[in-house]
């Protein structure tokens, strides 16, 4: 074991840490990075910790102090301003000025007298500080006449008045003696997303939906009045599935059946077909120009436009021809399509992600998205990631945002847990998540505790859809109006990004039982829609986007707490800014059917509340202002407004 | 990110995993290390992950297959035979024939009827595992006639039948094809210590206090009885403070008295006079030869040495002359002295870790112990490590166990936990612990559950002391000789490493006040001593240790289980081996003073008793035997005989 560099401490327990650096932790620009390690070193010297962070590729890095909290713990925290990637360590260093100031002080306390050979180190250590090079002039002078008052000060007294001076003190803590200091290598990264990855609110539907006819598909042309319906509900994020050329060769059906009729449009994510694949348009669609001129008008409303990305080849994909070996091949010569037995999908042929022109197919994956992303995409959400290789995902969204650093990507992974998380950890800037089959107060709590005040926090953004093309939960199937109402309040107010699937805002709620999909679902076939029909929770939405734009508390995604309510059928939970500017306090009625009422605990100091105190609390929703007191307060919930969001007002 | 190695899935938290590895975990031969990961993959294959272990520098790995748990996490488990550093690794790969099988068993039990091309890919994966080179030939052979065989079966039933059959599955789980395999890199490290580090009863005493004179130190020669009466007492390991010259300048007298008497012979830490330094031998003791005498004559008893490494030089070591420079150098000429102000020891000058001629300094502390060990000491007591640089230690330890891999190191860390634990991760065998301050039930219980059931129990091995030549604590000061019974057997019981340092048996109490220190304590003169004074607890400690010899349960470290007491004054536990062949309850009163009382829980499962059945305990300590019955059963100890440990006889 040979020696090499002078080790003077340890660092231990890193926070947070994924895999020891392994994978980034994410933040969007200006939000708080506290890092957190055991700082650990034998002997008495005291110990000076400096936290480190800059963007990758900058040369200087900025630096704050660290502070040790307890048992040998210390924190530190710092912000990036930029979007891309940021990374940070730790410098500690044996502080010998504040070692001395240590020493002599409990030595002056002790009332020694003679301590002329201490007061001479110390000086000696002021010399030494002017001493060292590309010091500014001033201070070093400053630095030599505090040295000579040392040895000149008559008292002991007068020594240690000198040595806690402020001016001293700043002096020598501006120009510390780092010749024994020991730095973390190498540093961790942090992805820093624009602030649209954790402050969003999206809206999905079919382009060809777009004006709700049965008997034929709308195209990009046709698409305004959709995306300003979605607009005035307060949405930012259009998200279209997927919008590539169509499949023939298998095209399924009318509510997934294998016959298909003359005229049935396909399922959008068997893409490929004669009219070309990930790169081209759907001619029923429109064309590319149609495309390019959608992306503009979206932009000119202030919103953007959500790509899927389903790796999906239908059997006229040019792939199948221009790469035949990057699919799994059978001993008959055919090429193996999808299937999950006894389920097939004949309709899609999956990739060969191990082929052994497996770095051809990855980086084709990643040109798709280039293209699309020089097109104006900046966002893209990406179908069933985890039956592909994480690997894959990893230098996909690495190469992608190296280019384009604002490119976000949303992992549609319903799958086991730590798949989830591990999509995220190698590069997914937001999930979706379990919210969708997450009903009762016990569940909610429980992973929505875990997605907010774990490890989580620092890399999974969970977007929470109550409702997707695939899915009609059985929470929603058949359900009245007021329980559509509950799961938008609380997929808008439990996460700061969220999304609907379009017809959530009218409460379609008849499914294909026994499964939980939608009874004709529009994926087989044009659906017919009257986008005003009655009964519709467009001016709920509309009200709860609104909320969330005004009050900063939605806009965070860690700050969710939950709190004790005695009726266990009524959630209850505050979001608070740190300033605590904005505070709210959410009730809801989780049971659709039945008014509920609560008493409800207020945590008086987590919303700087004086205990004891009146204070009024403002319905955002209703309008209502209440007289509030203490800790203990009542809210009742009819099913036809299950909810309070409470602003307090101070 | 360019693409290099096909990554086809990930590990992740891996455990035990010591800060990712930059530390080992640490076993003894035979001993268990099971090892979890979380091992996640996209798409349908069949994971197979193999752990992998060998000692460092063997080109061969054993493997043994990981299991799935739960929610993709797998476990597996190894044993290192020999003393060293061993190394293990997982490897992971997706297994084309098991997932053949898995997709075949779906199809067939779904009744498809059409299973052709599956049977020929079947067919396939049999040839080319037949085919791959360095296979048996015959089992080659049989893959052949396999395939044969699936490629004319007549049903899918029969193929079925062929692909469950055991031979088939034993010659492709044989044969696995690894070519997508992914190994985790670097290996993790595992140190592999001598069963001693595990399993010891020390005792300390000052080899010139070996017959208890009051007027002149004993010398080596006169230390057997003492020894033998160690042996007999079931000691397995006996440990002297240090035995080398000590220094004259500013030598400590009687009770750390500034003001030495002539003949005081000073504090065996201040190491260093004319007569050498730590390469040498006190000439009061003895010479070399009769230290070689010595050791060759605990060998013969089937004991061993533990020396003391205390890295202080008095005023007079050799080093100072030597090397003035590794001291730390005053204005006024003078080398600085230890202090921790304002308390002064002006006896010992402590080095400079970090002067520029470090990696000299540490190599000789190195050279130190390779010294000894090269005459046959194997086991070293180190004083006050935290009061160094932790990254000398990680490097001495290495290095000294590179040449000698049975050395143990005993770390006399009384501090912060982080640095006793990062000592401990850095190389040291064995750690002092806070037991020696822990006398109530609950932080008994809680420090005890930290010690041997969290991740400590994978690097650090608690070493208990009830007193130290240093410590006399405040639960034993004047206190009654059922205090000391108490501290012997939680001591001898709790960990199967502990110590007791002499005097303890004879139940010596009288404190230095108000420290918590020994009155007229040996480390500053002569002590006058009857080995034999009445009232001693040496037949007690006797059967203790005979107890540890016979059960295997107290052997074993993490073993160490807590279970209720109705009365906190009774302290419960067991250790049972896995086989439970040995397996013991025992209660302690807690309570020096008064009889104590209670019913207490057994743990019918944990010891594999059948619910409702009677069983006998058996108390090793007074003989008695008591019929019990059930989960609930009464204990009462009267501080004459404070405690059971009984043994469950089948």
């Amino acid at each position: 074991m040979p020696l090499k560099q002078l080790v003077t401490a340890s660092i231990e327990n890193l926070s947070p840490s994924l895999e020891n650096g392994r994978h980034p932790v994410k933040r969007v620009p200006g939000e708080e990075l506290v890092i957190e390690a055991d700082l650990i070193k034998g002997g008495h010297d005291v110990l000076t910790a400096v936290l480190k962070w800059r963007m990758q590729g900058d040369r200087q890095w900025h630096e704050s102090p660290m502070q040790p909290i307890v048992d040998d713990r210390w924190r530190g925290a710092c912000a990036f301003a930029a979007v891309g990637v940021g990374e940070f360590t730790i410098e500690i260093y044996t502080n010998r000025w504040e070692s001395w100031h240590h020493e002599f002080t409990k030595k002056f306390e002790a009332e020694i007298a003679n301590l002329t050979v201490e007061i001479e180190e110390g000086a000696l250590l002021l010399d030494a500080t002017a001493g060292r090079g590309r010091r500014r002039v001033a201070d070093a002078t400053a630095l030599r006449r505090f040295a000579g008052e040392l040895r000149a000060a008559p008292t002991n007294s007068a020594v240690m008045q000198l040595a806690n001076s402020g001016e001293l003190q700043a002096l020598m803590r501006a120009h510390p003696d780092r010749s024994h200091s020991f730095e973390m290598t190498p540093p961790h990264r942090v992805r820093v997303d624009r602030p649209a990855a954790r402050f969003a609110a999206w809206y999905e539907f079919f382009p060809r939906s777009a004006q709700g006819l049965g008997d034929r598909g709308s195209t990009f042309r046709e698409c305004l009045p959709r995306i300003d319906a979605a607009k005035a509900m307060g949405f930012n994020v259009i998200y279209f599935p997927p919008i590539h050329p169509i499949g023939s060769t298998n095209r399924k059906g009318r509510n997934n059946s294998t016959a298909c009729e003359p005229g049935d449009p396909g399922v959008p994510y068997a893409i490929g077909s004669k009219f070309g694949g990930h790169y081209s348009i759907e001619p029923a669609l429109g064309t590319m120009k149609d495309f390019e001129w959608l992306v503009k008008q979206l932009k000119q409303r202030g919103l953007e436009l959500a790509l899927d990305f389903a790796i999906n080849c239908s059997p006229d994909h040019p792939y199948v021809t221009e790469h035949p070996d990057w699919f799994h091949h059978r001993p008959d010569g055919s090429i193996k399509f999808a299937e999950n037995p006894p389920k097939k999908y004949e309709d899609i042929y999956p990739f060969n992600y191990h082929c052994d022109d497996w770095k051809a197919l990855w980086s084709e994956m990643r040109d798709i998205l280039l293209f699309w992303s020089k097109k104006g995409v900046r966002t893209f959400r990406v179908d069933n990631p985890h039956t592909k290789p994480v690997a894959m995902w990893e230098f996909i969204i690495a190469e992608v945002q190296e280019k384009y650093p604002d490119v976000i990507f949303l992992s549609e992974a319903f799958t086991k847990p730590k798949m989830m998380k591990l999509l995220a950890k190698a590069g997914f800037t937001q999930s979706y998540t379990y919210f969708t089959w997450r009903n009762y107060r016990s569940e909610l709590i429980e992973y929505f505790t875990e997605l907010t005040q774990t490890e989580m926090k620092e890399y999974f953004r969970g977007n929470l859809w109550p409702n997707t093309p695939d899915i009609l939960p059985y929470g929603l199937q058949n359900a009245p109006r007021s329980a559509f109402m509950i799961r938008a309040l609380l997929a808008a107010t439990l996460s700061s990004v969220y999304g609907l699937y379009s017809g959530f805002e009218l409460c379609e709620n008849t499914p294909f039982p026994p499964k939980e999909e939608y009874l004709d679902s529009e994926k087989y076939h044009y659906k017919e829609r009257d986008w005003d029909a009655p009964g519709n929770i467009k001016d709920w939405i509309t009200k709860l986007n609104a909320i969330r734009h005004a009050e900063r508390a939605l806009q965070l995604y860690d700050n969710l707490r939950f709190h004790h309510a005695d009726n266990d059928a009524i959630l209850w939970y505050s979001k608070v800014t740190p300033a605590r500017d904005s505070a709210l306090l959410i009730a809801v009625n989780l049971n659709p059917h039945f008014y509920q009422s609560s008493f409800v605990d207020v945590p008086l100091e987590h919303l700087g509340l004086a205990d004891g105190s009146g204070y009024v609390v403002h319905d955002l929703l209703s309008g209502n202002r209440f007289q509030w007191h203490g800790r203990r307060n009542f809210v009742g919930l009819d099913p036809g407004a299950p909810a309070h969001i409470l602003r307090i007002e101070r």
